[in-house]
C-alpha cells in the first residue's frame, strides 16, 4: 500500500473528505453563492447527494460511491453482521449507489472494485472489521489514484499542443468533478502552467449551469483567464476563429470510442468538425466501458423537466410547459480527434486501445 | 388608403396598440409571469422600451418606431413647431430610435419610411397637423401590412412541406415579435392550421430566454404541441431524427442572403446541414438590407454580460465573472435552404431576388 499516495488529496480536493464514519462533501448545488458541506454518514445519504448532484462529475461520484461502501462496511461490522449479511448488505448498497445515476460508469466501476476486494478478503478468512478498515484504504486509494490520473491526463493533453491555444470547454471537469485537478480542466490547468494557454471559453452548460457555477468559479479562483458564454454562442466563437480546440470530459466511453457526456457535447463535436477544430475527450480509464460495443447501448439519464423550465430557481416558462431534459448525449467516435487518459492519448480507431487499457484494473491494495 | 386594412390588428396583436398620444406595449420582459403594459407617450419612452427589450423582434420594433415618430410629430405640432423644427425634430427622433438597437434593419426601414413621407408632404405644402395625422395612418398601415406579410409568409412557408413535419425554432418570431401572427412562428401556425405539424421543438434561447418565456407562451395559448429544450439539446434531437426542418426569423438579411439573427442561429444552421435538415429563414421584405453586400457588414449588438452571468436577477456565476454577450450571429447564405418572404420563397443564389423584392417599398399612403 506504500505507493498509493503519490498524490495526497490536496487543498484542491477538499470537496471530498473522508474519515471513518463521515463523508464530507462540498454541496456543489449551492456554488458559487455558498460554500456549504453535506456530512453523509450512510450510503443512502451519499446516494441522495449523488442523485441531487451535490457531488457530480463521473470520477467524483465514483470516489463518493467507494467511500459510501466503506462507510456501510463499518455500519455492518458495528452491528456484528454475519458474513452473509455483510456480503448482501454491501451488494444492496452498491446497487443503490449505482442506480443513483445511470450514465456514468465510474459508479459501478468503483463499487464493483470494493465488492470484489471484500469478496477476495472473505475468501482469505479476513475478519469483517479488518475488511472494513481495508475498504477505507481502498476508497482512499481510488481517490488518490484519480488525482494522479488527472495529473497524467493534464500532462498528456497539454503535450498535444505546441503553440499557445484558446480552448472551449463544456460543463465542469475540474477539481469538483474528480478527485482533484480535473480531466478536461486538468489539461487546461497544465496548458496554463506551461504557458500555452491564451484563455478558456466556458459554456455555461444549461440546464444546471455547471459551466457558469463551477468551472468559472474554479478558473477564477486559480487566476486562469476565461470568458463565460451561453451554450449557443460557441458556434459563433468558432466562426470567428476564437477557438483552437474543444476539450470535454466523459461519463462513459464505449469500446468503439463513442462517448456519453453532458448534453450539448455532441453539438460541439459537430461544430468543431465543421470548423476544422480538434475535438478532444479527457477521461480516466475508469470511465471506459469495454463491455459496451457502442454508444447505442449507453443509457441516457432523463432528468426532471423543471430543470429546463426554470433557471437558477426562477420560473422561465409558462406554467404547464412541456420540456425535455436528457442529461447527456452521445458523441460518435468518428467526431473525436483523441481520447486523453492517464495511459496516454488514444487515437482512432479506438477499440483495440480501449480494450487494452481497460483490461488493466489497478487492483493494488494488499491485505 | 382604402386597401391598407385587409388585416386589422387582431386580438393576437394587442401587444402593440396605438392611439394618438399613447403607444401601449405589452412588456415582454415580464412574460410569462405577468401581463403588464408600458404606456409610452414620447419617442424616448419607446426607444427605452426597445433598448430594454420590452418590445422586441425585428418587425415589432420597426412598428414601434413608426408609432414613436407619429407620437413625436404630434408633440412637435402641439408645440407649434416651425417646418424646420418639425423636420429636424423628426430626424433626431428617428436617429435615436434607430440607435436603440443596431442590428435589426426594420427600425431604420420604418423610420425612414415615415421621414420620407413627411418630406413628400412638406413638399406639397401640407400643414404640419395634417402631416402628423397622416403619419398616424402610415404607422398603422405599416403595422397592418406586417400582419398581412406574416400571413403570406405563413402560407408560402407551409407550402414548402407536403407531409407532417416536426419543426425546430429558435427565439421568438411570433405575434410578439411582429405586428401579429409571426414569421417563423407564422409558418408553424400555418402548418398547424393545415394539419401538417406534429410538434415544435422550442430552443429556450439564452441568455434572455425568448423561447421559453415567449414562444412557449404563445404556443401553449394556441394549443400547438411543443417541447421546450435547452439550446444545447438541439443537436441530439437532430441526431435521433426528431427534427424535419429548422425555421428561424431574421434581424437583417444582406444582399447575398447572409442573415443576422438571434445568437445561436448560426450553430443551428451548421447542425442542420450536418444532419441533412432544411434550414429556412422567414422574414418580411422590411428585414432585407440590399445596401449591404454581405453579412460581414452587419453590426452585431453586444449586450450587457450580466445577462449571461445571471437570469431574472439571480446570479449564476461567481462575482466578477467575465462573459461575452453578442445578441446576434451571422448565418452565411450557403447554409440557408430558402428565405420565405411575403413575396414568396427566395432560393439561392439570393442576390438578384433580394435586390428585386427590396426595391419595391410599399409606399401606398396617399395624401
Amino acid at each position: 500500500m506504500n505507493d498509493r499516495k503519490k498524490f495526497s488529496p490536496s487543498a484542491s480536493s477538499r470537496h471530498i473528505e473522508y474519515r471513518p464514519g463521515i463523508l464530507r462533501l462540498l454541496d456543489q448545488t449551492r456554488l458559487p453563492a455558498e460554500t456549504a458541506f453535506v456530512e453523509a454518514r450512510t450510503w443512502q445519504e451519499v446516494a441522495e447527494a449523488i442523485a441531487h448532484l451535490r457531488v457530480r462529475g463521473a470520477p467524483a461520484i465514483g470516489i463518493a460511491a467507494a467511500y459510501a461502501l466503506a462507510l456501510h462496511a463499518h455500519h455492518l461490522t458495528d452491528q456484528n453482521a454475519s458474513t452473509a449479511t455483510f456480503t448482501s448488505g454491501l451488494r444492496t448498497a452498491a446497487d443503490g449507489l449505482i442506480a443513483s445515476r445511470p450514465t456514468a460508469v465510474n459508479l459501478s466501476w468503483a463499487a464493483n472494485r470494493l465488492l470484489r476486494y471484500a469478496q477476495a478478503q472473505l475468501a482469505q478468512n479476513t475478519t469483517l472489521p479488518e475488511i472494513a478498515a481495508s475498504l477505507d484504504t481502498l476508497a482512499q486509494e481510488i481517490h488518490a489514484d484519480d488525482i494522479e490520473a488527472c495529473r497524467s491526463i493534464g500532462r498528456y493533453g497539454s503535450g498535444l499542443f505546441d503553440a499557445q491555444v484558446s480552448i472551449l470547454t463544456h460543463c465542469n471537469t475540474g477539481d469538483l468533478a474528480t478527485g482533484g485537478y480535473g480531466t478536461a480542466l486538468g489539461i487546461i490547468r497544465s496548458l496554463w502552467q506551461e504557458g500555452k494557454l491564451t484563455g478558456v471559453y466556458v459554456d455555461e452548460t444549461r440546464p444546471l449551469l455547471q459551466g457558469s457555477r463551477l468551472t468559472a468559479w474554479e478558473l477564477q479562483r486559480d487566476g486562469i483567464p476565461y470568458t463565460l458564454i451561453a451554450d449557443n454562442m460557441a458556434a459563433s466563437c468558432m466562426q470567428r476563429g476564437a477557438i483552437d480546440a474543444v476539450i470535454v470530459g466523459a461519463d462513459r466511453i464505449a469500446r468503439n470510442g463513442d462517448t456519453a457526456n453532458k448534453i450539448g457535447t455532441y453539438g460541439l463535436a459537430v461544430l468543431a468538425r465543421a470548423h476544422g477544430i480538434p475535438f478532444i475527450v479527457a477521461a480516466p480509464c475508469s470511465t471506459l466501458d469495454a463491455s459496451l460495443a457502442s454508444g447505442d447501448q449507453i443509457v441516457i439519464e432523463q432528468r426532471n423537466p423543471a430543470e429546463v423550465t426554470s433557471f437558477a430557481g426562477v420560473a422561465a416558462a409558462p406554467d404547464g410547459a412541456t420540456a425535455s431534459n436528457p442529461a447527456f448525449d452521445i458523441t460518435p467516435a468518428a467526431f473525436i480527434t483523441g481520447i486523453v487518459t492517464e495511459t496516454g492519448v488514444l487515437r482512432p480507431p479506438y477499440e483495440t486501445d480501449i480494450q487494452r487499457v481497460s483490461a488493466q484494473p489497478p487492483e493494488r491494495v494488499a491485505p
